[in-house]
Formats: structure tokens, sequence, C-alpha cells
């Protein structure tokens, strides 16, 4: 019975996260990721680091098995890519679980569309290159020069460290399960693992036995797309796969008012430790950490929440990231929760 | 009443381009985008060029109007950011009108998920930079260096001949605005223009007046949509807005059976010049050309059209890209096209 999802009279189909990995295929790229997981997991345990799991970017829901049409969320993974960023300036190993094409720590300050590459390279065809006698030697304008040094030294860094785990998603189902699998290998960490849950994820999808084969055909009028809700995943996650893990949730709304319930009703519906609230127009330069009063994480009350708002001028400092005062305060409150474990 | 949408009984409501365009708000930046356009042509017609619009990429249809999610059309734009490349080394000027973010000629061959342009740069400590003596030198790893010349040569190239002219598009209502504007512009250039219309175009959009505000909730069951068909906006585009263009058009489909029905339904429907088939799994290696049989282009019935399959041996050759013929053929096509005005 647990496997067979029900029907809540008029309002269509509620999947238990159980019923959902029971009836929904996994992705055919899950057990080389979760080998990869493994295998990074043991190098940051022997080396002592601390392990953050950040997700990023837009989760997809197709319409049909040959895909043509999705629907998406909006997110271009700019949270996620630059908040990892600044974790691993931290020190922390981070495994970077993102949407396919979103962007990337490192690479994202190069965007092909805002700031491509191509731009700020030149051919010098005077000089001769070391390597080959004949062929002119590319060379980077001074006024670049450098930024990309910086960039390229800390990406040369982490890689020869070893810190950085690159996971790919495109649909809500490669998310749900690509998080079960991390989040279950994570627990091995007790509370030196974090969570940062910063991709915007589907509440809605397609079952895929409801999913057309081809492609929808136009020209039969309008198109009608009944969806149904994804299971609460922080549920499991909070209570099953990663008990002792410091959970870091985010919350986008466009209306205002929204922000602040919101964010209690989850804290109180999952009992983990910190929301961060977001607007759509406000999120480059403030966010709202939101958290259960005492040092209990089993308060459910709304009134039982506190909530801290972090705010940048971006008039004084252009150039300021708001991650950057997002990690630094998560820092500080996973290492209370890693003291408080005693 | 021209501008009074029609409802259609049972399957809600059908737009004419005309009532589309009265009912529709322009994207914002569409008469800058038409001045640059505007100048651009200019240009080319001074220096007698022949000019290519390709559109590429996908439309979104966003279901609020401060946009959480959005209905989406799969496509990465390979196929026209790499058509691009071929128009222009075939001495086109090309108007490059793509979703943002998607594939771009010349910086495609750098994706930063399979080919970051991050890995295949060093830092040189021991040389000294000419422009600064403190700062180390940015090398390029010799293995790259030959395809990174010959990439970043027709870059500069293009850019100073000014033959490249790239626009942004996001909303299926951003493309539709824009397509009708600068093929407006390019009918000045009678049959000298191409059309090269590989966008994703959705088929079904969400009208203004029917979005919501804010952010969908969920917690409320399950999600419907009802979306409107997109008007059939190449009628116009043959029809009224450029009369003597040279009009290709793309069909996807996932079903084998339907790709050369559709094909022949399109022209026959609109009385263009080509459109070209691909099915979603061959794409790379397989599209058929659809024709009318005549050099007149107003045949009407399904025996009335041609078909001309290209087909590359990718196992033959890894590195051919199929739209190198696609673009030679085409070439071609509108040659005759030019010379048959007389």
């Amino acid at each position: 019975m647990a496997t067979s999802p029900q029907a809540d009279g008029e309002s269509g189909t509620v999947f238990s996260a159980e019923t959902y990995f029971a009836t929904q295929p996994p992705p055919s790229s899950l057990e080389q990721d979760v080998a990869r997981v493994k295998e990074f997991l043991q190098r940051q345990l022997q080396d002592g680091r601390k392990v953050v799991l950040v997700t990023s970017g837009g989760t997809t829901v197709p319409l049909e098995l040959n895909v043509v049409r999705f629907l998406d969320n909006f997110s271009a993974g700019t949270r996620g890519a630059t908040s990892a960023e600044y974790f691993l300036k931290a020190g922390y190993a981070v495994i970077f679980m993102h949407r396919q094409f979103s962007l990337q720590p490192f690479s994202r300050h190069y965007s092909h569309s805002t700031h491509p590459f191509l731009d700020f390279l030149e051919i010098d065809e005077s000089s001769q290159s070391a390597t080959s006698a004949s062929s002119p030697r590319i060379t980077v304008r001074p006024s670049e020069e450098p930024q990309l040094v910086e960039v390229l030294s800390t990406y040369k860094a982490v890689h020869r460290a070893g810190t950085l785990l690159t996971l790919n998603f495109v649909t809500v189902n490669d998310y749900l399960w690509l998080l079960r699998a991390v989040s279950q290998e994570m627990s091995i960490l007790g509370r030196s693992c974090l969570y940062y849950l910063a991709a915007a994820v589907s509440d809605f999808f397609l079952p895929r036995q409801k999913m057309s084969v081809h492609k929808i055909q136009s020209g039969k009028g309008s198109l009608h797309i009944e969806m149904d809700q994804v299971p609460k995943i922080l549920k499991p996650l909070v209570a099953e796969w990663t008990r002792e893990g410091f959970i870091v949730s985010f919350k986008l709304e466009t209306d205002p008012n929204l922000l602040l319930p919101k964010a209690c009703q989850a804290l109180a519906r999952y009992g983990h430790q910190v929301v961060i609230g977001n607007d759509l127009h406000r999120r480059k330069f403030e966010v709202v950490f939101v958290s259960p009063k005492s040092s209990s994480s089993s308060a459910s009350q709304p009134s039982a929440y506190e909530e801290s708002w972090l705010r940048i001028d971006l008039n004084k400092d252009p150039h300021k990231e708001i991650e950057e005062d997002i990690v630094a305060e998560l820092v500080k409150r996973h290492e209370g929760w890693i003291r408080n474990a005693t």
C-alpha cells in the first residue's frame, strides 16, 4: 500500500517520498555519481575536512518522454556558484550539485554572454611561442590579467587539493534521486556536514506514467497540463537520511508579505536549522535568516523562531557579493552546531 | 473586432497574429534593438552583402508576471550557433537572434561544462609579463593552442568586419515581436536576405491578461495550466513582412512518421521555400530538405513537394558538422532564388 499514491479528492494525487521513489525510475547516471561521492567523502574524512553540499540552479519537469517541452524554474545558479567559492575559501570541501549548464564556481566570472573570454585574448603575431616556433602566441589583455590570474590560481589550487566535486541534474526526478543518495552518503560525516539547498526545485511534477511518449502536437486547441505535487523532500532528509547534518534551505518569494510566514512554516514542518528567505527582486543585497530561537531544534511554535536580516550596500561597494556574508554567518553557526554535539 | 481573440468552443482561444500584437505588450528593449538592426543593415547594403537572420535556442512561456516558473522548449542552440559560423564563412552578414545564454558562434567551442577554458590556461610563474614586471604571465596549453588561434582569429576578423549582430530573446513574446520587427527591416534587402528559423518556438503561450502576478503557491493540490495557441507567425512573415526573402523553417519531431507530412503541411500552409525536417535523435547526422517541386512557390498540393535527404557519417569523420553541408546547400538555393528574380 505504501507504494500507491493517494488521491485527495479534487486536487489530484499526493506522493509521499516513499511512494515517489517506489514509482519513479532513477536516473541512469546515479550509480556512477554515488561512486564518485563515496570516493570524495572518504578523502575528506581522512583529511578531517568539513563538507558542504551546495545545490544550485533550477529543475525541469519534462512534458514528454522524448522531451521537447518542459516546465522550468527560473535560476541562473548565481547564488549556488558564488557561495561554493566562499565555502571553498573557508576550508570546506564542496559537492556542487547543479543544473547542467547553470553557472559554476570560477567560470561564472566569464559568462559567454556578459564577459566573454574571447574578447580579452589577443593574438600576438610578432612573438614566437616557446613550444612551437611557427604558431603565434596568445596573450591576455593587461587590464584583465590580474582578475584572471586570481581566478585561475584559486581554480588550480582547488583542483590540486581535490576539494570540489561537481554533479549534474536536469529534471526534478534527477534532483530528488541524487539528493537522497548524496545525503545518505554524507551522513557518515555526522555533524561535520552542511546542506546548502539553493537549487530552485519544482513543486510540481508529471509522473512518468502520465507523460506522453512523443512531442505534444499543437493545432488541437489550447494546451492543458495537470501536474502532481513533488513530495516534501526535506522531511525524510532531516528525519531519516542525514540526522546530524546542519541543514539550510531557501525560500524565494515575490510577495514580501509571504516571506517570513513561509520560512517559519518550513521550519515547523521539517525541524531543520535555518531557512534563508529572499525576495526575487532584493535577493542580491538582502536576505533573512530564520531559525529556531532556542538551541533545541524541536521547536514547533511560530513564536519560537527568530529572524536575522543580512543586508549589503551595493552603492558603497558594487563588487561586494552578499554570498560572502551569508557563508561567513553559516560557517559560524555550523561551528556552534558541531560544538553542541557533546 | 480584429483585436479581440476568438473563442473556438471547447479548446480555448485562437489568436491571429494581428490580434496577438494588438493585445500583448512589446518587450522594453525592442526600440533599441531595431535601431541596431537598421544601422547594421545599412552597412551591409552599402557593402553589397547578403544577410541571413539566424534564430536559435528555445523560447519561454512565463507562468507568472514576477516570473519564477516557465514553460520552455528544449534547445541548447547548437544548430543555430554552428550554422551562423558557416554562414559567416560563406560571406553572409549574420543577425544572430538567440535565447539569452544559449550557445553562440565561436564561444560554443568552449562550453564551461564540456570544454572549460580555465582548464587549458596555465600560470607561468617563471616568465615576466611585458606589461607588468611583477605579475605572472598566462599561457595556453600547447595542445589547445592551434584550435584557439583558429577560433580567435575568425572571431576577431568577424568583429573587425562588423558582419555579426547579436540579439537576445527570452520569452516567446520577445521572440514574436523581435522577429516581426527584424523581418520588416530586412525586407529592404529584397531577395538578398535569407531567413534561417532554427529557434525552438513554443506553440503555446499564456496571454498577459491570464498570468498570475506572484509566484503560484504549492500546497493547494496539483498544478493546472491552460495555454492558448501562439499565432502561426510564418503566415504574415511570408505574406506581408518580407515578401522577397528566402525563408527556411525547421520541423523537429520525435515520431519519424510525422516528419514529412508535417513539413509538407507547413509549406502548403505558408508558401515559403524550404522546411528542414529533423528527428530529435538523428538531428546531428541526418536532416531532410522539403521544398516545392517547381520553381513556383505557390504550389499547394502535397504531391507538389520534393524531399532531399542530407546525411553525414560521424563514424568516418567524427569532427564533421552537418551544419556545414546544410549551409552549403542553402547558399546554392539562395543564389538560384536571387537569379530567378528577373
